[in-house]
C-alpha cells in the first residue's frame, strides 16, 4: 500500500447509530490514535457536531498530530448521504434529519473532506486491505441493526450523481411483509436484520421454544445480541438456527438479484451477525443466491466473510479520502 | 455525432427470438442498407450462423459496401452473453445453447466484432441518440416476451467481468409467484412481460370479461399482441387496463429496487408494450417506483419512454462497436 505521499495524515470517522469513532492514520494508513464517544442518536443532532469535533481533536491529540497536518478527512455515515453537501439524509437508524455534517466539519478543520455511506466505506476497506482485494466488482452486504450494502466497481465506490446508493436493505423481498423502519413493507432489513432476528428470537423465547436465549438474555431484544444468537445455536436452540438461516436465506435472495443486476465477482458479508456466525452465513447466503440465479451466473461469483473486523469504517473512509485527495497537486489548506 | 473516423462502415446486428436483422451504417451511423430474416429460434441454432452470415452479406450488398470495408460489427443478443467468447448463454426465449456466435462470425468476416445483450444495445442507442442523452446512469427496462434490462453508466455499458448483467426480468418480485421461463419462480418477467399479460388477458377473454380481446384476438396468446391490449383498453375492456396497470406496477417495484441499488438519473422504458401505451407505462411505473423508494431518492430520477423505435438494437450495437473500435489505432484487418 503505497498510495499517497509520505508525511501525510488522514482521519477516518465512523458516525454510527450508537457510537462515533475517530481514527488518525499515517500515509500508509497505519493507525496512530483514536477516540470514541456515544452518538446519542435518539436525542437528535443537537450537540452532535460538537461531539464529532471533540472526538476528532481528541484522536489527533492521542496521535500527536496537529489539525493543520491533516491531509483529509473521510466520514462514514449510515443511510443515504448527499455527497456534495455531506448531508446525512434521514437514515432510519439515526435520528439526524439532514444535518450538513460535511460542510460544518470542513469549516471547522479547513481540509479536504468527503462523506460517504458507512458500508461503502467498509467495502472500500475490504477492497483495499481485505476479502475483496483486486475484485472488479465487489458488493458488500452487512446485516446489523439494518442491512447495509456497498459496492466498489473498477476501483471506485459506486454511487449516484448526488446521493449514495446500494441500499440493499430496502430491496423489497416480501410484497406484504413486515413494516420496515423506512416506512415501507417487506424490505430485506424488515425480515433479515439482526433486529428482526432478535424480535423473532424474543417471541420464541417467550413461547419457551428457545431456552438458551430465555435463560441468557430474556425477551428484551436489546439484550439478544449476535453473540447470544450464535451461542444459542451451539447450545442447541434449534428454532434460533432456523430463524438465523431463514434470514440468511432471504439475504441470499437479495444477493441473487444483485448478481443478476451487477454481475459482481465477489460478495463480502460482514457486520456483527456474520462475525458471530461466519460459516453459517457464507454457506446459507451462497446456497440461496446460487439457487436464485440463472445458469450463466451460477459459478461467476464468490461469497465470503469480511476479513477486517474493528474500525473498518474509519479505515475505509480514510483510505477513500487518501485515494481521492492524495493525488491532488493542490497544497493542503492550512487553517 | 462525430465519434469515429470518416470513411468507416459499421454493421449492427439484432439476433432476436423471432427475427434477425442486419443494418449497415456509415461513420455517422446513418443507415445505408439492411436485411432481415426469420430466426427460427425453436429449431435450435442449426443453420442459424449461416443465416446470420447471409443476412449481413445481403445488407452489405444493399448498402453497396464490401466485406473488407467493414470497421467492426456489433451484435445484440437476448439473455446473458459471454462477451469475451461472444457466446449466447441459454436465453429462455432463444433455443440456442451456448453457440459461439462471436468467434464464428469473427472468422467469417475477419473484422473487430463485439457481442452484447440486445437491451444493452438499445439502451446504448438511447444514451447516444435518444431519451437518455447525457445521462450519468441510464437504466432501460423493456417488457416484451420477457423483461429485458440494460444500463449505461458513465458512458459505458455496465457489465460483469465476463458475462452481461442487468437481467431485471429475473429479479424476484413474488416469492411464491408463477413459474418463469428460466426455471425459477416469481421473476419479474413471470408476472409483468407481454406474454404474462397476454396469458392473463386470454383467461379474462375466456371468462367473457374482456369482450374486445375475445372479439379481435380470441383466447390464443400468440394473437394477443401489444396493440390488441392497447385497443382493448381504449374500447373499454376495464379488466385489461387493470392487468396492464398491475404489470406496470410490478415493473415499478423492480425499478424502485434498481433506484436503491444504482441511483440512476434516467429510467427509459421501451419495447412493444410501452410503444403501444407509453403514457400508461410511464405514469404507472413512475408512481409505483416512487412509492417504493426512500425519501432521499424520490425526486432524483426521471422515468420516460424510449425515443428510438425501429432498429434500435442494430443502431446501438453498431454505435457501441464504433465507440470501442473506432478509437483503436490498429489498422482494420483485411480478409
Amino acid at each position: 500500500m503505497s498510495e499517497g505521499s509520505e508525511g501525510q495524515y488522514w482521519v477516518g470517522f465512523d458516525l454510527g447509530g450508537t457510537k462515533m469513532l475517530a481514527q488518525v492514520y499515517d500515509s500508509e494508513l497505519k493507525p496512530l490514535g483514536r477516540d470514541r464517544r456515544k452518538t446519542k442518536a435518539a436525542s437528535g443532532s443537537g450537540g452532535g457536531l460538537e461531539r464529532i469535533t471533540e472526538t476528532i481533536d481528541s484522536a489527533l491529540e492521542s496521535a500527536g498530530v496537529k489539525r493543520e497536518q491533516i491531509s483529509g478527512i473521510g466520514i462514514g455515515c449510515p443511510g443515504p448521504v448527499d455527497m456534495a453537501e455531506g448531508i446525512v439524509l434521514n437514515p432510519p437508524n439515526l435520528n439526524w434529519a439532514e444535518v450538513p455534517v460535511g460542510k460544518k466539519l470542513q469549516e471547522e478543520f479547513n481540509c479536504r473532506l468527503g462523506v460517504r455511506n458507512d458500508v461503502d466505506s467498509v467495502v472500500y476497506a475490504e477492497y483495499v486491505f481485505g476479502a475483496g482485494k483486486g475484485a472488479r466488482c465487489l458488493v458488500g452486504v452487512f446485516p446489523g441493526t439494518g442491512v447495509g450494502g456497498g459496492c466498489v466497481y473498477k476501483g471506485e465506490i459506486f454511487h449516484g450523481a448526488h446521493v449514495t446508493c446500494m441500499e440493499i436493505g430496502h430491496l423489497q423481498i416480501m410484497p406484504e411483509g413486515p413494516l420496515c423502519g423506512c416506512g415501507r413493507r417487506g424490505c430485506l432489513e424488515a425480515v433479515a436484520s439482526r433486529l428482526s432476528i432478535a424480535a423473532n428470537a424474543a417471541k420464541a423465547a417467550y413461547r419457551g421454544e428457545a431456552p438458551y436465549v430465555k435463560d441468557k438474555a430474556g425477551t428484551d431484544i436489546s439484550d439478544i445480541r449476535s453473540s447470544v444468537l450464535a451461542d444459542a445455536i451451539t447450545a442447541g436452540d434449534a428454532v434460533i438456527e432456523q430463524l438465523v438461516r431463514e434470514a440468511a436465506r432471504q439475504i441470499g435472495v437479495a444477493v441473487g438479484g444483485i448478481v443478476h443486476i451487477l454481475g459482481p465477482d465477489v460478495i463480502v458479508l460482514g457486520g456483527g451477525l456474520v462475525e458471530a456466525m461466519p460459516e453459517l452465513f457464507v454457506d446459507q447466503v451462497s446456497k440461496s443466491a446460487r439457487k436464485r440465479v440463472m445458469a450463466a451466473y451460477k459459478d461467476k461469483f464468490k461469497v465470503c466473510a469480511s476479513e477486517l473486523e474493528d474500525d473498518a469504517v474509519p479505515l475505509g473512509a480514510a483510505a477513500w479520502a487518501r485515494h481521492k485527495f492524495a493525488e491532488s497537486p493542490e497544497p493542503v489548506p492550512v487553517s
